[in-house]
């Protein structure tokens, strides 16, 4: 990519070395490495620079790290980025946690990385991945009502386009959404079976952050069965194929370039 | 209303008499009352006149009165419309069940009705409110899966201004959607209690098309857990108030106008 007139390096020491300061490093990488890279990224910096987590890492991570990170007079934030690869493009939507102060300093930033109105200060550490969390809880619920409901139109005794169903759906009803959105170009793209495999097998994966809010609901002693029987299908799913989950792929595929392996969002 | 130049009836024979023939008439009342004024009504009309039943009515019903108006002569549409009160001043989703001949001859109609692009032919009789049926039950699972994210978060350890959350998931997120802006709107008249008792008793009324789509998908042999945790939730919310079904209450009162206590949509 560099020779794009993106600037690379080839080590961490090269990276930071690269950086003016006062260095602000933002992290987006799965979950499960950053406790590993912050190890050997932390000792590399100084006072006054700032990390933030853009990934989905578990909030309580997040709140541990910030304190970690904070001791060491360096700077956290944590942010929760939902928008798939369109977000990238055009515009996300940032939920951030950490200092106020420390936000309003990178406020700047966060307007030119979100959609318009697309960010805001969730409040401490730890609250931007709580919220994003939470969001996807709430995405996996309603991705499953959507696939519900397909198959039930799928299996029904009126030959039903679906693509026309979703592309009316999308104009003017309660449920217009951007999920029904990507539901009616998967349907142009693939077709009422969605049986194409890159897009839509029946088996759907889970990035981790739906069964999250389930523990944390039960913590809060907060019933949440439909984000828990979301939580579930998915699991099943691997035994179990079927339409619904073809839908449900395929608004993955759609929103988040998921090929049916892949993990993330 | 009729001083506001709308041109009035005080009976069925009267109202028939002042229509333009072939007579094109387009009920929009409770779908327990239909059968009743039908029977009233299609002694008055003669063949080549058209009902549309734009109510809510349960897609075998409408099955049923297709064929025995078209025995009659007489032209019958059953059409799904979604978009509540704003969709009535601004346009309407349509789904529209019956003959493609007759719906080709009053598209210009639902074009004026609908947002742009907010209607679409759907397939013979019933199939229009068989569409509208699961549109409302895929409805009633994501109105859940934000009431249980909402409930987690307002219980977080987070302080969190749910508000704000709604504002900037509405932004860029992938779970922007209307029901997601309604929720914000709610938020900022009602405040994060959601206590008011004109907008959100905990206590969420059930239109009954929810109840049909489970009902239907066991019928179809589609499992719906999600759709049928949903209305599960709102019968027992009459002895079991909560949060969740506070928001759930407040979503209906943004899209529908609905004071708690009413039953549409």
């Amino acid at each position: 990519m560099e020779y794009e007139g993106i600037n690379g390096a080839y080590s961490l020491k090269e990276f930071v070395s690269k950086l003016p300061k006062p260095r602000t490093i933002w992290l987006m990488i799965p979950h499960q490495t950053v406790d590993e890279l912050l190890k050997q990224l932390v000792p590399l910096l100084q006072k006054g620079d700032t990390i933030i987590d853009g990934g989905n890492s578990p909030f309580k991570d997040s709140v541990q790290r910030a304190k970690k990170i904070k001791n060491k007079n360096i700077n956290f934030l944590d942010i929760g980025v939902s928008g798939g690869p369109e977000g990238a493009r055009y515009g996300a939507s940032l939920m951030i946690g950490g200092d106020k102060e420390l936000f309003g300093k990178y406020e700047y930033l966060f307007k030119d990385l979100s959609v318009k109105g697309g960010y805001g200060y969730m409040g401490k550490s730890g609250a931007g991945h709580f919220v994003k969390m939470v969001h996807n809880g709430i995405e996996y619920g309603m991705m499953q009502a959507i696939g519900e409901g397909f198959e039930v139109m799928k299996k029904s005794p009126f030959s039903l386009d679906l693509y026309s169903v979703a592309d009316v759906y999308n104009h003017g009803s309660v449920i217009t959404s951007r999920l029904i959105g990507w539901l009616s170009q998967a349907y142009s793209k693939f077709g009422d079976e969605l049986n194409t495999p890159e897009c839509c097998l029946g088996k759907v994966p889970q990035s981790g952050e739906g069964q999250w809010t389930v523990e944390t609901a039960k913590e809060l002693g907060v019933p949440v069965a439909i984000i828990e029987g979301a939580v579930r299908f998915r699991t099943k799913s691997q035994n179990k194929p079927s339409y619904t989950g073809r839908v449900v792929s395929a608004l993955r595929h759609e929103f988040g370039g998921h090929e049916a392996k892949t993990n993330e969002e």
